[in-house]
């Protein structure tokens, strides 16, 4: 077990050496099996195809986010600092990846590609990308309203997804546009969360939920796992 | 002149259908040329290959969403009405083009292409949709707050980028899921808008506007227009 999971790591680390070093599209399985120093048949044993050796790295740049946001957010209370936080982290994994950058986009914009972030297939980079989330809200301080409070973290991820398209999008000198847009959003978000409980904000609130109900009918696959 | 218009408005008709036909892949421009009824060279003499040509299809759509909504807000005066109807033409008008919409988008998405929204080559399309949104704000009544209403035109562009972007991931049958988001948005924009001038919320709208400034520096193109 302990060398099938070193195998795998193996068979990833050289598809991503491979990716940046020759681009998305002239790397082949046979070239990374090669590189991982496993035959052809033992790197189809652990992944379909390329689409699902992508899936392997999304499941590991989803854990690394994770892991280096828990860093980054410890002794943060205040729920805007935790976002911008994990927001930075995600730029600067983004700023790792940027040489297949535009071929994952492509591949992970096709609303019905396995590379879909609301695909069945996401289901395990997903999840942990909301679960980051989830604790961006649990270790904050200050009060939520309960319902927004359920739904925030869903709504956090789709402030990822949002901020990795824009990051792509951002053709700025070391992406300076899409960190100090970041850092802004983080700081607001955390406040409008704040205000969630007053009176005058509820409305608000409640066609945010119904937005993102919507986006459960928009993508069914997602509302079942 | 007029034949020349003809001609240009011919080719651009063939290669709409043939692309509803066969996928936007196996059209050729020799293909659209043949269907059109003039030489390869006098398709060539209109358009410098595929990608021009859907720039101009792109054209066509922006000057049709303008007509079709001038006609929807006529006698309307409320801008959350008004932005809904607009949103709503222009989900219908996807609608019309559903058969290339995942190959449009896949093009339209690349950071760099010359049909991302953004780009120099784009900026007829993008400067017609704009147009429209400014009528949509010109022709709305209520008092907006002045700095709001100089950015909102660009502000709704926007928002017609992500209803479009939200249209293609849509999977809900007749894409109920958008028209029912995109009715309560414009409804809901309305109603933020017409509150921009109440001191609480000024500090939203300044980071609003600072987000705006953020995009025309990620994206100096478009600011340069």
């Amino acid at each position: 077990m302990e060398l099938t999971q070193d195998t795998r790591t193996a068979i990833l680390a050289a598809a991503r050496e491979l990716m940046f070093e020759s681009g998305f599209d002239r790397t082949t399985m046979r070239g990374i099996a090669e590189r991982a120093g496993v035959s052809l048949g033992n790197a189809y044993y652990y992944f379909a195809g390329k689409d699902d050796l992508i899936q392997g790295i999304y499941d590991e740049v989803a854990a690394e986010h994770q892991v280096r946001t828990r860093a980054a957010v410890r002794g943060k209370r205040g729920l805007g600092p935790r976002i911008t936080a994990s927001l930075l982290v995600l730029v600067d994994i983004c700023d790792e990846y940027e040489p297949v950058a535009d071929a994952l986009l492509t591949r992970g914009i096709a609303p019905r590609g396995p590379l879909n972030p609301f695909s069945r297939e996401s289901a395990r980079a997903r999840e942990l990308f909301i679960e980051t989330c989830t604790e961006l809200v649990e270790g904050s301080r200050g009060r939520i309203d309960a319902e927004l409070r359920a739904a925030l973290p869903e709504l956090l991820w789709l402030v990822q997804l949002a901020t990795t398209l824009g990051w792509v999008q951002d053709l700025s000198e070391g992406k300076v546009a899409t960190r100090r847009s970041v850092e802004r959003l983080g700081t607001t978000l955390g406040r409008v969360v704040s205000l969630s409980r007053v009176p005058a904000v509820r409305p608000l609130v409640r066609v945010l939920l119904e937005q993102l109900a919507d986006l459960h009918v928009a993508r069914p696959g997602w509302a079942e796992l």
